[in-house]
């Protein structure tokens, strides 16, 4: 994390619930010329239990095939995480690595390969060195446990920031925690990104139920972000539920332990995609796009990304331009059922368009001192049915082309 | 034209051929603060058909509704286009603003409303000032005759350089002409954008057969360039046909006359697409794109689209970064039929990766010289089928940020 830290980022790291059953470390793989911790281990009790979403991108990389496969088999006994080399679009190269790190891990843990997780991030296009890998596993192995920052930095790869979040609930009159991290700055956008988060909880959950309950949480969250629409070959969102708290076990949803869970799974994604927004590469500016008055939640959604993506949109917010002209754009080329003339737009809480004009003379005061603050919020409403979707960017700014246009040299 | 002019724009305007039965003009109705030609008049003579393809946003501005009702009369007496002022977003105001000008110049010409043509491009949500259209039509009624470069120089808003394109084509043993002007930098997206083009030919020929020629012309040109995803509400591109030329009338497709105008349209539509795109704001360098190998020619299309459109690919071009690993994350997030293990990439005439992996020890040195020139290529092979497309963009860069984030200011 060489890059100057966003403006947008928390004061520190926060503090983050233990998981019983879950033991974290970290080593240096030295997958790139690099003085720091790449590859991060997590060893899970037995019994643990897994869900996951990956990338819906239709050139995945090997890690993302491998965890796909895993997957359904709903267990897992560890997870590993390469930063530095994506190993995506490696052909055989790529599998045989991901294959060797499963080996060599399951070897250890004395545990089938496919109870093994694996998750790769950074370059694409060179395969993952093995003889790194499998040192950096050995040496991981015989590490001391690492503190949840110290994973947080471990997975990373631009992030200018370590991204961590937890929350406890309820389940009958047991208190369970889940505490996760996530890596992401760039490549991202809905249906996942260069995105790599995972989650850990001590409640005792079926991977079915479990699948269930991540599958809802990271729709209305990791999928609601976006930084520049650019979607990675990598994303991976892995939750692990190691099942040492003593809960009854959930094993369907519906239930006040189940609704309390999915609450605070819900709550910890919201926090951990909406800190990847604020590291968003050359980010000044997190913004809230908020529609309602769709035709549907979906039409809703495509509206607010529409918005969210639009370069005009993300260049005039970094210029503090109150151009609400630019968001009519952007509804428009949604291609979503909308009315010219019922569209209104604020931003912040100031409405500046109503009923498809111009506010006529509204106090732009409050609406230029809103802009010039590092929290933008433009509210939509298309006026034409009840659906509803909540999205977040961030600006589009010099920085974001200076990292991009000299990332690889 | 106050921006410093593209380094991508040719040397200078083209000679464009005189089109019989088309009148230009020119006038100032000082739409900004500004000292320039803002409002344009093309006449045109009795018994010139038309043509339109107008945008997709569902939030079009009045103009684009007027030209969608007219078209369908297939009858056009005169063309007014405002510069600076979109007139988008206005509702009740901007529709009359429109009917004003076409009042005003029907009563000149003793003709009917709906053989006025109307397109508006510049700030959008602020209604068209009657007084100043009104007076600025009676100016260019009364004016001497403007050239076609004066007339491309009116019609532009942000625009660096004035764009035409001309062609000929023999119907019979006829030949007629086709002479067009074009104005957008910014806000380009395929299926139109902030982008104006109007097109004249001395020809004969029916209005739906003209409609027909200029939807499948539009098809592969105007709807194959993106400068940044972005599609306005007031696109717009006519083509009249004044029928001077004393050609055997067209009435259909097909027939030798019929293919040689045809083919002439699209050369012209493509030139004027590609200047589009060297103008792109802050461009450096063009891109072309040239996807084969896809499920079909659609897919192919928007397999191109999602690489031209993506940051990190165009912010790598201006890097001059041959990071083909953007290019595969570009094609996997199209969401189309693709095979990781079967994908190939090349830069310029250098093959970069194949069957879904680098190719071992490439020439680099071709690449990197390619990659410093402004004339950019990317070659994809999806290498699943028989689909194809081109489509053409710009990179990203710094100068775009500027532009954009202080447009209004």
């Amino acid at each position: 994390m060489t890059n100057e830290k966003s403006p947008l980022a928390p004061d520190s790291f926060p503090g983050l619930s233990a998981i019983d059953g879950l033991r974290l470390k970290v080593s240096s793989a030295r997958y790139k010329k690099w003085d720091r911790c790449d590859l991060t281990f997590a060893e899970l009790a037995a019994g643990t239990t897994v869900a996951g979403v990956t990338t819906r991108s239709r050139c995945p990389s090997p890690e993302v095939e491998w965890c796909r496969d895993a997957l359904p088999h709903g267990k897992a006994r560890a997870l590993v995480v390469n930063a530095g080399n994506a190993n995506a679009f490696t052909g055989h190269r790529g599998r045989a690595a991901v294959e060797a790190i499963a080996a060599r891990a399951s070897a250890h843990l004395g545990c089938e390969p496919r109870e093994i997780f694996i998750a790769s991030t950074g370059v694409i296009g060179e395969p993952l060195p093995i003889d790194k890998a499998e040192a950096g596993l050995d040496a991981a192995f015989s590490a001391d446990a690492a503190s949840w920052e110290d994973a947080a930095r471990a997975i990373g790869t631009t992030d200018t920031f370590p991204k961590g979040a937890t929350a406890s609930a309820v389940i009958g009159d047991t208190t369970v925690h889940i505490s996760g991290i996530v890596k992401g700055s760039g490549m991202i956008a809905p249906d996942m990104a260069t995105m790599l988060g995972f989650l850990f909880t001590d409640a005792a959950i079926d991977a079915a139920c479990l699948q269930a309950m991540l599958g809802r949480a990271v729709a209305k969250t990791f999928n609601c972000i976006t930084v520049d629409s650019d979607t990675s070959t990598s994303d991976t969102v892995l939750l692990f539920a190691t099942g040492q708290a003593g809960n009854a076990r959930l094993t369907g949803p519906g239930g006040a332990g189940a609704d309390a869970f999915v609450a605070a799974l819900e709550a910890v994604c919201l926090e951990l995609a909406q800190l990847v927004v604020r590291d968003g590469e050359g980010a000044r500016k997190f913004i809230e796009i908020a529609v309602k008055g769709a035709e549907s939640d979906a039409s809703a959604r495509r509206i607010a990304l529409s918005v969210a993506n639009s370069p005009l949109v993300k260049t005039a917010i970094a210029g503090e331009d109150a151009n609400w002209g630019r968001v009519v754009m952007a509804v428009g080329k949604a291609g979503e059922p909308a009315d010219r003339d019922r569209l209104s737009i604020r931003f912040g809480a100031t409405q500046v368009a109503e009923n498809g004009l111009a506010v006529e003379g509204y106090d732009e005061a409050p609406v230029a001192a809103h802009l010039t603050g590092d929290e933008i919020e433009i509210g939509i409403d298309v006026g034409i049915g009840k659906g509803r979707a909540t999205v977040w960017t961030c600006d589009l700014t010099h920085g974001y082309i200076t990292i991009n246009a000299d990332y690889r040299t």
